[in-house]
């Protein structure tokens, strides 16, 4: 049987037509998730395998969306670090932040596979569910995204706690984002282990970053965990799972992204897919990058703008079709329809 | 007497160093501001002459900023346009919002010398009270970012309303625009008028744009606002002032901007500047861009940080050095002290 089409468009071989998944695609959208997510809260849902797993396979069911990404959130792996974490209305907020050298040297490096048991459930338990329908995508966020998390203690316009940590004392903010590289790539080697077939890390605020601070800091960082990934028996047992990149906010850092060690390059929608493909098409996939907001347009200017996406891209091998970041709750899920099938219908060869 | 420093650079003509200010220079993070702001609300300095000319003259008799720029906000043109906006604190707030084509409809085209006298009264005074010693910077709101305010009714994260209006009834999104580039040209006008020596034209949020997207609505718009002002009497009586265009997060559209009309493109933190450089060069000058961020860096890290955004503008003619975005309250200015000898000391031809 030949290997899953999203897979083999990773690994920049031919496909017959481009794959297509949503990030977020298990989320507030759904009604079937709004269902599931009336009778337990986000943490939870994280951490009961039966719950991540049901609305994991739920986009699966209802789109056959061409990958399965396990349904989780990149802040479980902070409290066994020693950061917890609560999910109150507004977004995540952390207890007790990093504020300083010694907070970060307090910090454990856990071993996921002990710590994140219901994780590695949940992985198993998706793909008995998935029947092979579809690979399953384990993920993580990126060090350099989890460290402004850990140090601002919650979401911010300008990351100053976090800046000011980087800029003002570079050494603790390098063992942080250190401590932070070693957690994940143990994470994501204990996902492999329990069968996830591809694995996406999530850099969503490495876009903040002036381009020698991206190279220095989040670059840097994220190649530490692919390197890991890469050196491990677990990855080559698993046949060398593809390994994706998000950078949201990738476009001045364009010509360093290829030195990450990363097989595919997850775009946001900001970013000319032309241009991603000129300046890094030889060296790595490219996955991206509808606006997220296209679907409220009307129908014919939705498939227009899934078109023009593919146009951009010029088509297999090498493009993923996915959104430039998460699908927002107030979506149509009938706008989803529409992406999946002007996708297929459009990048079919004929 | 020779022009200054600032407005040759603007023309791309030689220079002997590369002049700087700051966006936000006159700002919380000065003592003397903190002072007058204690005695008055933003919208009242705003709104009085003498506040509005007395901070803008503290940083450059505290630091002689080779420009002043008008102590204002860009959201001053929407109560003549019909559109009430309050400061809260946590940001603006508009009380009715725009939400369909029949408020757009609504909207007055205001002639902003008229409506808003006291911004003409403090440009005047302004001049006056700088003799000479800087050339002074009007500035205004683009179109497209004052729409995401107009219609969003205040800060987002993913300006979902406007891109709903944007996306789903574009001809609407389209008419608000040209209200507010009608608006915008005029006020822009009658601040060059009044003695503005040169303005610039913020589009703190195009960055939220995918290129296409960029170009129909931000770029369109700006140029509205740009023609405008080129084929205006008042602009070519006035020698015809330099035109800035700041576009935060502007790496994405670097093959786009040069088509804006303005002179000099002003560039967020996040881009590399040696490319922008050999990307618009040949057609701007460039003003930026150091991480606002990087002043909480110790001094001789800071001083490297101006050094290196010093080699990749390459130097003049036709660089003028700034920060990336506003200054942070939180800055100390004696940071701001050490940028500014930085620049001077380091780009001075020998």
């Amino acid at each position: 049987m030949a290997e899953h089409l999203f897979l083999r468009a990773c690994r920049r071989e031919p496909t017959e037509r481009v794959p297509v998944w949503f990030m977020r695609q298990a989320g507030r959208y759904l009604p079937e998730y709004r269902a599931v997510r009336a009778g337990a809260t986000f943490w939870q849902m994280c951490r009961t395998p039966e719950l991540a797993c049901q609305v994991t396979l739920q986009p699966i069911d209802r789109f056959g969306f061409d990958a399965a990404i396990l349904f989780s959130d990149i802040l479980v792996v902070l409290p066994p670090m020693g950061l917890e974490v609560e999910f109150p209305e507004g977004g995540p907020r952390l207890a007790a932040p990093v504020a300083s050298a010694a907070d970060v040297e307090r910090l454990a490096v856990p071993d996921p596979a002990d710590e994140l048991p219901f994780v590695m459930e949940a992985v198993r338990q998706i793909r008995r569910g998935l029947a092979d329908r579809a690979p399953l995508i384990g993920f993580a966020g990126a060090p350099f995204t989890l460290a402004c998390y850990a140090v601002e203690g919650g979401g911010s316009k300008n990351w100053e706690k976090t800046k000011r940590m980087m800029f003002g004392d570079p050494a603790a903010f390098r063992a942080l984002l250190d401590r932070l590289a070693r957690t994940v790539a143990l994470y994501l080697e204990a996902q492999v282990e329990a069968g996830a077939q591809a694995v996406q890390l999530f850099d969503s605020w490495a876009g903040a970053l002036a381009p020698a601070d991206f190279r220095e800091h989040a670059l840097a960082a994220a190649r530490q965990v692919f390197d890991h990934l890469r050196g491990s028996a677990t990855w080559a047992r698993g046949g060398g799972v593809p390994i994706i990149y998000f950078v949201n906010g990738v476009s001045p850092y364009l010509d360093d992204v290829t030195t990450s060690g990363a097989d595919v390059l997850g775009v946001d929608w900001r970013a000319d897919l032309a241009e991603v493909r000129r300046r890094v098409g030889g060296a790595m996939a490219v996955q991206g990058n509808l606006d997220p907001l296209a679907l409220f347009a009307p129908e014919d200017r939705l498939r227009q703008r899934v078109a023009d996406v593919l146009a951009a891209a010029g088509g297999a091998p090498g493009h993923v079709f996915n959104l430039g970041h998460g699908i927002l709750p107030a979506t149509d899920p009938a706008s989803v329809q529409i992406v999946v099938d002007a996708v297929r219908e459009l990048s079919s060869r004929g």
